[in-house]
């Protein structure tokens, strides 16, 4: 793949078909050799099953009922990775294995984690919420005040600013999917519309930011525009059905769909309505970009469309020729995907995938295409175009953007090459 | 409320505005004098926060990553009820805390069970799935291959046939709402379309019905229409993102969107094509229902419209008069919830009532609609419409359709008293 200029598809405009790429092909040739050729001689069809060769599960009682449930003792695998300070083991990040997860929505056990000083053990009935700065009348809340509040639900992903930071490297890292881009994850998250407690305690019209703060021992503050905090932003009580978990912001959190994770303040404890932003180390030092003409962007809230080809890719190599699903996510802060392209040849040419739906907007989607693999050297990629029209960069177009040391926001499309063996590696095209 | 004949209400129908009802109650008055001036003289407004006093999780650091999250120690009480036969521990169910929750997932460690038999512990390796019958070719599908199938994704709830079944009952029992109504869940489930699967076997033109087993110590076997099966079935491997969990199928289930749970056959072990159904225990002498005139509703799988106010409920007395959010969650096995209707007065009047988006198929779906309590007693309904036309059914109405002794499938309006004291209990109207 040469170099190139950022890639600017309408909507309709149609895209050459791939080799190999075909959406019904499953149903015009299905998996059956493969599959259960494979599975060994024990395994015949009786027309009648024999019972004395039933395995031990279906012929003893099974264990009881539980109170709170656990995954299968077999899946000890699907964990989340840390990678903490060791000199402050409460600094650093646990990432969500996307490699060994399906559909939209992330288990609360499994979200991101990111804390700058730990996880704080806060009693939820001493916890309070106080707004206060450029209001008429200013405002303390107890957790039992604010579930009386209404509620609203928003299904929406929240990423780290530093997600995917590896991208930047010179060269491709080798690793699971889940600990180079784990630092998104997806919930529905309940809560209390800020508008709402804003409005209670009356906006002085000086006011245009808001400083969120934090009630971790890190102290985090942030500075968000009131245009923002007025319009979809929540203070959440909920994740997933069920209370927030303590590592997401127990017992309460801003949720800022589509917005870069920082802003998403966790243990939520104070918000102050100022005329100008803070200019705090998580705006300054951290979360911007020093660009190649030595100005920096800062308040980049908006999470950029993304996307990334979860299978294939490193780890799961192809153990023979055949059909092939390719499964990824996409998703993007300014709304819902419109489309994501598929190449299998290092983006000469590209196929449309078919979106699971529902596709909500700064949501994680789903993508999926049927591939035969004919055993020749290929190089995957996908490519997100969301409902503003904005469409996924090349990595070597967002380095032509922000310069070669950049450190967050890596947005740029992902490749997997699969060798003839059937391997699957990171490559940059 | 006297005898009155099944509501058929129309779409577009103008309801009577209630008393105290009003979608825009908390914008026009909000709940701050409620709430903050409860919060006792020991929480001021400070200009600037005193250091000195915060509490001991802003000086400390927290603890710290963890690999698979768990809840707050704080909320140990939103846990499933077990109610299991003491002679068989693994015969009953334990039921969806739905009184704690909010949203529209149900998180999986909350998931109700049902089983007959205990969770078998089954070995992932050595479990297939066969399909046999009425096919031109038997095939058995170990989980890795069905792994490398296409996958879709169904957000629905899974409600047992015997769900509310307390509503049968002469007088209203007295108990939180998950312990009454909690045998019904709401997931996203992950997995490969079962028409796949079937079109692979080759399906004889003598098939009609399709008989499901579990590889559990019960031995569930229940018959399909074989059109359901070729709609909207998946062979489930995911809930909620990670694999399914032991008590709900591990490593696979059938999900049968918007059916009554026992046709969502847990630990699917075999699938048969057949001409007739197998009349087996569970579609005989269980999950049917002895109508009046001696005759049985027999395969009625799909679970009708349903609705039930969460807050108030039982166990959440209202503390002070004032503003209120009464809220619920609505169903139907029929399709999307088109609305849902309250009362605040026994059935007199009705408001319509918000609902959360986005609004699927075959899915929870909440709802919520500010009320001023002034101190009045009052009867709290809700009434579900569904994308049909269909209207859920008042308690009487559905005792004369169905007789006095049913067991299954009960999906009356329920009605809660809120005592001029603000204690609330449950009422037959």
């Amino acid at each position: 793949m040469g170099k190139r200029q950022r890639i600017t598809l309408r909507q309709d405009q149609r895209l050459a078909g791939s080799e190999g790429l075909d959406r019904r092909l499953f149903l015009k040739r299905g998996l059956v050799l493969g599959s259960v050729a494979a599975l060994g001689p024990s395994f015949k069809v009786h027309a009648e099953p024999d019972r004395e060769a039933f395995p031990t599960w279906m012929r003893e009682p099974g264990r009881t009922f539980s109170n709170y449930g656990q995954p299968s003792p077999h899946e000890k695998h699907a964990i989340r990775w840390i990678s903490a300070n060791p000199l402050a083991e409460g600094n650093g990040v646990s990432w969500t294995p996307l490699h060994d997860l399906a559909g939209m929505i992330t288990p609360n056990s499994l979200h991101f984690e990111r804390h700058h000083n730990g996880v704080p053990a806060i009693d939820p009935q001493q916890h309070r919420l106080q707004i206060d700065g450029l209001v008429r009348k200013p405002l303390i809340f107890s957790l039992q005040a604010l579930l009386r509040y209404p509620r609203v639900s928003r299904l929406c992903f929240i990423e780290c600013g530093g997600n995917s930071n590896a991208g930047w490297r010179p060269r491709p890292i080798q690793s699971r999917i889940g600990y180079f881009h784990g630092l998104v994850s997806c919930s529905e998250w309940t809560g209390v519309p800020l508008s709402l407690l804003l409005q209670e305690a009356g906006i002085d019209a000086r006011a245009g930011w808001l400083i969120a703060e934090g009630a971790d021992a890190a102290g985090i503050s942030v500075s968000l525009p009131l245009a923002k905090a007025l319009d979809d932003v929540i203070v959440a009580l909920y994740q997933n059905g069920e209370r927030i978990r303590p590592e997401n912001g127990y017992p309460m959190r801003l949720v800022v769909p589509g917005w870069e994770g920082i802003v998403n303040v966790k243990w939520l404890r104070r918000l102050k309505l100022v005329s100008e932003p803070l200019m705090s180390r998580y705006e300054t030092a951290k979360y911007t970009d020093l660009l190649p003409n030595g100005k920096a962007r800062q308040f980049s809230f908006q999470m950029e469309a993304k996307s990334l080809i979860t299978y294939p890719s490193p780890g799961f190599d192809l153990p023979e020729h055949g059909l092939y699903e390719i499964r990824g996510i996409a998703w993007s802060g300014a709304g819902r995907i419109s489309r994501v392209d598929v190449s299998v040849d290092g983006g000469e040419s590209w196929t449309a995938a078919e979106l699971q739906g529902p596709v909500l907007p700064a949501c994680l989607t789903r993508f999926r295409l049927p591939w035969r693999w004919r055993g020749q050297q290929a190089i995957l990629l996908s490519r997100a175009v969301d409902e503003s029209g904005y469409v996924q960069p090349t990595r070597q177009s967002l380095i032509e953007a922000r310069g070669e040391h950049g450190y967050y926001h890596y947005n740029a499309m992902v490749s997997w090459q699969v060798s003839v063996k059937g391997w699957v590696s990171h490559v940059y095209v």
